[in-house]
């Protein structure tokens, strides 16, 4: 997929960033900043010899893709998409059976950078993303995911359904997330799994939901239809931490 | 409190406020839009003597407050906030132990819009938020409610440690999450329950968290800090859920 130019906004993904050794380019900076994170922020700047400079408010508003740079941009390569190999190897490397999540279609990107950093702290081992009208790895899902994108790969695939396919000759189980299927703490959620999440307003296509193995439903005792996206995608990876932990 | 001029925006909102019997005083709908929401709308629109007026694009964009309006915008009249006997009472009126979300400070409109859905779904009682700067009521948090705004009680209150105290005379028990605590799945969280969420950057406030019962953190296995504040909110809510169903 290749590099690019790319922003990283906001103190935390910055200095997140650094910690996570992601090469950055350069640096903006509010003029007159001299707060504790702005400090070590400019610390690290020096220390990777990264050039920084001092801007307006104006160029900073305007350079920014989220609207919400807190005083700092970071220009830096972009997020490289992993391979789905990469995701089964990070599993073979913790000796750990493989949990990763599926998105059928996020559209919105603080739900993608969301759910990254849900599937982080869950112990994901990895995300996948379909390459058609999906959200990609923008600054917004950067930023969201809260640093969660350094260390946890994305791979971006062409079919969903066929990857599901081949997933399963590996051996994994796939669970959907969908109404109308069984309440989650039912299930067996263990060993090797793939946490399909649908589209925000569509769910789970047909055909990803016909290679699914398991419908999980998360149950809902209100008077809506449904949990935002990543919501709901946190409640069942951490039924699935949950099982995996007794 | 009192009532004053609201935008719900969208046709998913807009409809969900008429199903839910709320007034509106007046609907603006994007000139030519003819789909099936839209026909759906106006057909609400003409049972309840509604205002109708077709608009240009410019004149929508203008008078929405979230920029996502999807063609229709209606003015209602603000969600009034109800008092925490209320929610007490919708708890006595379902013959349920009560259960309540405590909000210390969310200040993202989508997360508190979110939480607020989250709620709903996990069959709390109502959401108690502090008056300070905690955000209130927005356009933007009552469309990423999806609708639950319309169904669950929010009350505003002046200090949020006091209304813990006086809700623990009522047999309450307090639980907020928080790092450092008991693994929520070891913790008993049955019975008469609120839940804390503490704000997005600092957490619950030491005075709060003084006054709970229970720390329960959510198993963190990654990389990177925390979970979203709605995410946290989701995961706890329905671990309260599944202890209740068992």
């Amino acid at each position: 997929m290749g590099y690019q130019e790319f922003t990283i906004e906001g103190r935390n993904a910055v200095l997140e960033a650094y910690r996570s050794g992601k090469p950055i380019d350069k640096i903006f900076v509010l003029d007159g900043c001299q707060d504790g994170p702005v400090m070590t922020i400019k610390r690290e700047a020096k220390k990777h010899d990264t050039p920084l400079k001092f801007v307006t408010k104006e160029r900073l508003d305007q350079m920014s893709e989220t609207g919400k740079h807190q005083g700092v941009i970071a220009y830096a390569a972009a997020y490289e998409y992993a391979q789905v190999e990469d995701i089964l190897q990070a599993a073979r490397d913790k000796d750990e059976p493989p949990f990763v999540f599926l998105l059928d279609n996020i559209e919105d990107p603080h739900n993608l950078g969301a759910i990254i950093r849900t599937a982080n702290l869950a112990g994901a081992h990895g995300v996948i993303i379909p390459k058609n009208r999906a959200a990609g790895l923008t600054a917004t899902v950067a930023r969201t995911s809260a640093g969660a994108l350094n260390y946890t790969p994305v791979a971006k695939v062409t079919n969903l359904a066929k990857t599901i396919e081949e997933l399963k000759k590996e051996g994994m189980w796939f669970v959907c997330a969908d109404m109308g299927g069984t309440t989650m703490y039912q299930l067996d959620l263990k060993g090797s799994i793939g946490l399909v999440i649908g589209n925000e307003g569509e769910g789970v296509g047909r055909l990803v939901k016909e290679k699914c193995d398991m419908i999980a439903s998360i149950p809902m005792k209100g008077d809506i239809d449904s949990l935002n996206a990543s919501v709901a995608a946190g409640v069942l990876a951490y039924e699935i931490v949950r099982q995996r932990m007794h």
